[in-house]
């Protein structure tokens, strides 16, 4: 295959455009063979900018003019409506128009979810793009798809998710035959809601490896791979796991104000939580795909660092090489109905 | 006010009946003046088992006979039909036959729901009882209602849940004009889906103290005092909480087994864990009440040890001479469709 072209969207995110300026020409110099970076923004800004941090610019990195920048709280809606030249849109536009394979942004999660639903359209047999997050657990690593694209959906869209959050784990994870389950409030089948009755008559029936019922507690104890849900649910739950750090350090601070030994013991402990619960930072999963648009487009954390944006463009190379786009229409194109 | 009588399930929960026993004892001695406690179950077993611990009976303590008992397993439905003579249901209708003011349980949950609900009927203006979880936060502590008892919910119920969860943090936990959240994915009013909506607009034409929307990382940070919510979602966040610590365990566990001086280290975080993330553990709320119902009903965790029945016991009295369930029905008059 020839060089994969990822478009970065370079005014995104909190630490644009310096982060996704060197993680660019960082993932340029290390995979010159394999890949070309687009850097997508205002040209003067990132050309001074450039120089101004006396980085010397590879022969497969180039810049794109985009004259807008889409605020972190700017809505969807208006974005795509008001700003066509943004950085954001543009990287995507030249997905479309051939000239890049893949795009990615630390922007504006729903405004980059919206610009690429609507530019690039969905997979033929997809009615709504997802996207999944990654939380640790016993067992390694969960999937809770959808975290927050998709709400009010149809038992047909919790199947969608589950075919490409199985296609997305085995391809990228290499989890064999991932095992799906469907997040409900009791195992039995009977147990649940409108929506997850209607969705498990159609899991039972699909070729997935689909488990049955699962319950909110099987998430981080690893008693599935892919925990299928609504998206209002997957981002209520993606959110409380990320809040739990928090907790654990005002606990542990409250604790070690208590006295000179509990002091010094929740030092020793800070190190220990550090270390064995980084796992929590949905950081260190770099970019999560918006999974079912015709296209590559990679959704990064607001405070990307230059190691996540190099990260998430060596991850959309992958996405792009590995061809998880054409194995999701094939799978899905068995369900599709008569 | 005369003795408050509390009726105990003594065949519920998973180490009845000594649980049971030891604890309805304890309580009954502990407030002489203010209880009365009756034991309801199969009298000769629970005869013989007081025996056999060779413990006395005070005055206010007394017996009555149920010949059946429900499965920890059992359906609800199936309970309701086929053991009208069950331990559970015995303890209930005392209360509608105005034998006890309150009944306990920690056996089957979904079973105390269904009859609770079918035998003591629901306050006027409330259309679905609830139960709330308690869980830690940053400001102390957070209910969430509804956690299970109820599914697939009309705007209307969240608005119910609302003033079922105001009334019950004032008066139990006395938390004064507790903040009412609404969990949603954004705070603003534009962000949630077609439920939320709704119950938006009737919670903000409310006299509650709402605060909007709020998010799933708001519950740990304790950024309201009650988080509304369809038990579906109630119910997967509760079980989800209750598995953090399963997975801390493990992390640390795999730490330890890193070397002799992480082992060092993670034995002194056990004990700091222990004491500092005992609020995670379920058990030290007691028992939540079925609020909304004609009569106070409470639910015990399965795991129930004396000291949480005597608890349960002391708390149902509680809810009795604070009239609760009065105080419901005031307040959801205000809203009651014209």
């Amino acid at each position: 295959m020839d060089k994969i072209r990822i478009a970065v969207d370079a005014m995104g995110g909190d630490f644009a455009p310096e982060s996704e300026i060197r993680g660019s020409i960082e993932a340029a110099l290390e995979k010159s063979k394999e890949i070309e970076v687009i850097l997508v923004g205002k040209e003067e800004v990132l050309k001074n900018k450039i120089t101004g941090l006396n980085l010397s610019v590879p022969e497969n990195f180039s810049i794109v003019n985009a004259k807008d920048v889409i605020a972190m709280d700017e809505s969807p809606s208006d974005s795509l409506r008001n700003k066509p030249e943004s950085s954001l849109s543009v990287s995507i536009s030249l997905q479309k128009e051939n000239k890049a394979d893949a795009s990615i942004s630390a922007g504006n999660t729903g405004a980059n979810m919206a610009h690429s639903t609507f530019k690039l359209g969905r997979l033929k047999g997809i009615g709504r793009p997802t996207i999944g997050t990654i939380l640790p657990s016993a067992n390694k690593i969960s999937l809770v798809i959808d975290a927050g694209a998709s709400v009010d959906c149809k038992p047909r869209h919790l199947l969608e998710f589950a075919v490409m959050g199985s296609i997305y784990m085995n391809t990228m994870f290499k989890v064999e035959n991932p095992r799906v389950g469907l997040l409900s409030i009791g195992e039995e089948k009977s147990k649940g809601n409108e929506l997850t009755f209607q969705a498990f008559e159609l899991l039972e029936k699909s070729s997935l490896n689909f488990v049955g019922n699962v319950e909110g507690g099987d998430i981080l104890r690893g008693n599935a791979d892919i925990f299928v849900c609504d998206g209002f649910i997957g981002n209520i739950i993606l959110k409380f796991a990320e809040s739990i750090l928090d907790l654990l350090k005002y606990k542990f601070k409250a604790y070690s104000e208590l006295g000179l030994i509990k002091k010094l013991k929740t030092g020793i402990i800070k190190g220990v939580m550090k270390e064995s619960l980084s796992d929590f930072d949905y950081q260190n999963y770099g970019g999560v795909p918006l999974l079912g648009v015709n296209g590559v487009s990679l959704i990064g954390h607001g405070k990307s660092s230059s190691l996540a944006i190099k990260n998430m463009i060596f991850k959309a190379e992958e996405m792009v090489r590995k061809e998880v786009n054409k194995k999701i229409e094939t799978e899905i194109s068995k369900y599709l109905e008569k």
